[in-house]
């Protein structure tokens, strides 16, 4: 039996609407995986070992107690335990001497802290989960870009993190596509030109709110059609996101994107037509290896 | 009887969601109002006579047949006739051009057609119902401010509107409010506290999308309070409107804002923040003083 297929770990991805435990080999491959939709919002009191237990169960009785590794939101205060966020500048060195270790059926459960940062206006911004992906991206100096619902924009010198912006991007897609004027025009199926329409408008005066209405006068004069809305307002806001987050103060060095499937076709499209280079990394196997370095710093190499 | 109460014209301001009659002297003076809940959206095809002979029909019985002029949303598309927009640049003698006459109960009611602008990128914007505003404002140049859902700022010269600029600004708040995590945040009572900190937030790096996101991670790292998020996110989308608007290619002169209640509060006090000093005008005073310059320059001066 090739030791590429005995487990090490399990690496668990509980974020506030779903639950992804994974069996990681020693080399860092995923051998299985196990999901619920069973995210921190669903989950009671109390009830957050034996939801766990439901998908780990299995991989335990049949390769004995594994390390398990968790990142997320199941860390904050709606989660399992709270876990005290560690202040930028903080290294992954820093991360792992604030992992939070929480006793589970006889063994330890180990939990991965977030990053907090305050800017010098002292406006705090804070991350659960991604922190797991800087520590996986393998990268000392440069910027790190994780694209969803709040989009971090993370600044990284010598394998410290100096510190880190957020967008409301994916959030602010959903509410301003459903419940402003510009939900009444839009239309499925969706048509991708309206996606560069944005990008365009997001380099043009005015900000958002103002050219977000572009899309609705669009319409209503005829030079756009409503499968275009929701892409235009895609184009927009990640547009608005990228154009601000090259304007922060960043470190020099490469710019690393960690997204896949949607994510990663619309960052792509929107730097490409930014004449930006960037290189993308894939979320799963990033947040893998980053669960992995943390679990490695925090007890020292495997045996 | 003095001829001060003597009704000259019925003023009618058709919305989406609102109609509001008004039974003018000669003097500019609004004797009577008469309103109902039956903005176009409530309206069916071929409604609209009705609905507007259960408003006016007590004065004209009174009074005989009085001018009727009407502006707003009952000019589009899903109002009683669509009035095609004047292009910009357009002076109020344009406006008057372009004002539809529709037959009602034996005379016309006059329909003050909407206003279309665009800009150097081609990309167009819209006005129904400001531009009788912009009529009644009474400077001939310099920059007109009407804030709402929809917010104009509107830039004028020798009595020419050059072009306008909307922002979201209203129909942003409703959405990001209500729809994002910041909804989950808000508490009320509101406390204004947060408004002003919103303003602030408004002049610094990142965008509306980053900016936003410093209401949540301060109310969870204790630096505010729930009741301050909502007046937060009306700083915040105010300040970048007043912002943005300041930034645009705008002629000399001073900047008259049209609000009362609480967008005047709310403006009054972002202007002074900004230290911009500006005039502001009753909505509806300017409203019809705008409707009696059309109707004016329409069918020559009243008898």
């Amino acid at each position: 039996m090739a030791s590429a297929a005995l487990p090490r770990l399990i690496a668990v991805d509980w974020g506030t609407t779903r639950l992804r435990a994974m069996l990681v080999s020693r080399e860092g491959a995923i051998l299985e995986v196990s999901s619920a939709d069973r995210g921190i919002m669903s989950v009671p009191a109390g009830g957050f070992p034996e939801v766990l237990r439901g998908v780990v169960a299995a991989w335990i009785e049949r390769y004995g107690r594994l390390p398990i590794v968790m990142a997320g939101m199941v860390g904050s205060r709606n989660g399992w335990v709270e876990a005290p966020y560690a202040e930028c500048p903080a290294s992954i060195a820093d991360l792992a001497a604030r992992v939070v270790r929480i006793p589970f059926d006889g063994a330890d459960v180990l939990l991965v802290p977030g990053l907090s940062y305050r800017d010098a206006s002292g406006t705090p911004d804070v991350m659960r989960g991604e922190e797991t992906k800087i520590a996986g991206a393998g990268i000392a100096t440069g910027t790190i870009v994780t694209p969803g619902t709040h989009s971090k924009w993370i600044s990284l010198r010598d394998g410290v993190v100096e510190g880190f912006v957020s967008f409301m991007t994916g959030d602010f897609y959903g509410a301003l596509k459903d419940h402003t004027i510009l939900g009444k025009l839009a239309e499925e199926p969706e048509d991708p030109a309206g996606f560069v329409r944005g990008l365009a408008a997001a380099r043009r005066y005015g900000g958002l709110t103002h050219q977000a209405f572009g899309a609705r006068t669009s319409v209503l004069l005829g030079d756009m059609g409503g499968p275009e809305v929701g892409p235009y307002l895609s184009g927009l806001l990640i547009g608005s996101e990228i154009l601000n987050g090259m304007a922060l103060d960043r470190p020099a060095g490469e710019i690393v994107v960690v997204a896949d499937g949607v994510f990663r076709r619309n960052y792509a499209a929107a730097f490409e037509a930014f004449g930006i280079e960037v290189r993308f990394l894939d979320p799963e196997e990033t947040f893998i290896a980053g669960l992995a370095r943390i679990l490695e710093a925090a007890n020292g190499p495997a045996s």
